[in-house]
């Protein structure tokens, strides 16, 4: 890809680009381009939630545009990420470790999980996306196999190892360095409740 | 209900009070509360998502309370509500306007028109929830006759007559005082898509 001085961008070669963990780039970042992409081609309907932020002081020095001079970062109630996959409620939070065996359980809050479980009650698909970051390789989970594994074991982190049988890998290219959408797929396959909805 | 000292509230008859339009609270305010019971009975599960803010500089008097002291309030790319019921894709803006006979459609902005648009094509389920403020009136459009209406007409407002004979009416408790999930039902029944989930 080539960026013009008008900011066209052309595929010089017509060649798929791969760059395995995109060399560095944040988690969120690659979910951000991946999402966009997704939206772009019509593939899913997904967006980041904004930070919630307490907002206790603006100025106005000018009408069109307000300052805000003091606030803080509030809690949030749910998860980053939602939105629609083929008519099916999607709602996933991201976490990523450098640790090379497990991903702690203290970086998934409470709350989150919380939340998880309610998306999953109200008949909407719950996941986790878990990236270990030095192998880069992230993985889509299904909510269920997480809570099944909180509750039948004491461990306080999810094993690598386990995380490999139980997730589906993500594929990681130029335009979708977090292509979780086929783990989707199969995941709503296995359920078998992607034949409610008619394929147009 | 009686304030106490201790901060509890009491019911003291066990009356349902009821409060037309709920003297003047704004619908984002009624709207936050409705949810909240929502939740609270498992009823269903939308969430306002936070408004998107542009953070510049962050102070750290102390490590455990970032300070942000230089913001802007940034474009939204979505609507402002969306969450689940029944397994079904929920997704709408709120406006209120002090007009009688009709709502102008500029209150109602592009990127939240595509939005809706959206989340339609991916077979979510998008409304407007539209209040006249002067009736104390509340109604829920289903996005597809407002699309209907933008493309059939040249007006620049929704008449409040039209608004009338197309959308739900929301009623108005004390607990709910935007209560749109039966509109949301009798939408859904309407277009013949409640019978996929099962009722467990």
């Amino acid at each position: 890809m080539i960026n013009y001085p008008n900011g066209k961008k052309i595929n010089i070669n017509n060649q798929k680009i791969i760059q395995k963990g995109n060399l560095g780039a944040s988690l969120e970042d690659d979910l951000n381009k991946t999402n966009r992409y997704y939206r772009d081609h019509g593939i899913a309907l997904i967006h980041k939630k904004p930070t919630p932020i307490q907002i206790v002081k603006v100025d106005y020095p000018k009408r069109s545009k307000a300052k805000i001079v003091e606030a803080y970062y509030k809690q949030a109630s749910t998860t980053d990420y939602n939105g629609i996959y083929k008519g099916f409620s999607i709602d996933f939070e991201a976490k990523s470790t450098k640790n090379k065996t497990r991903i702690p359980l203290n970086t998934i809050h409470e709350h989150q999980i919380e939340h998880l479980r309610q998306v999953s009650y109200h008949k909407g698909h719950a996941y986790l996306i878990i990236r270990f970051s030095t192998f880069e390789e992230t993985y889509l989970l299904e909510f269920e196999s997480f809570e099944k594994f909180i509750k039948t074991n004491t461990q306080r982190s999810l094993p690598y190892e386990w995380l490999k049988k139980e997730a589906y890998l993500c594929e990681s290219t130029y335009l979708k360095p977090c292509d979780y959408i086929a783990g989707i797929e199969a995941s709503l396959q296995n359920k078998g409740v992607l034949t409610h909805v008619k394929q147009t």
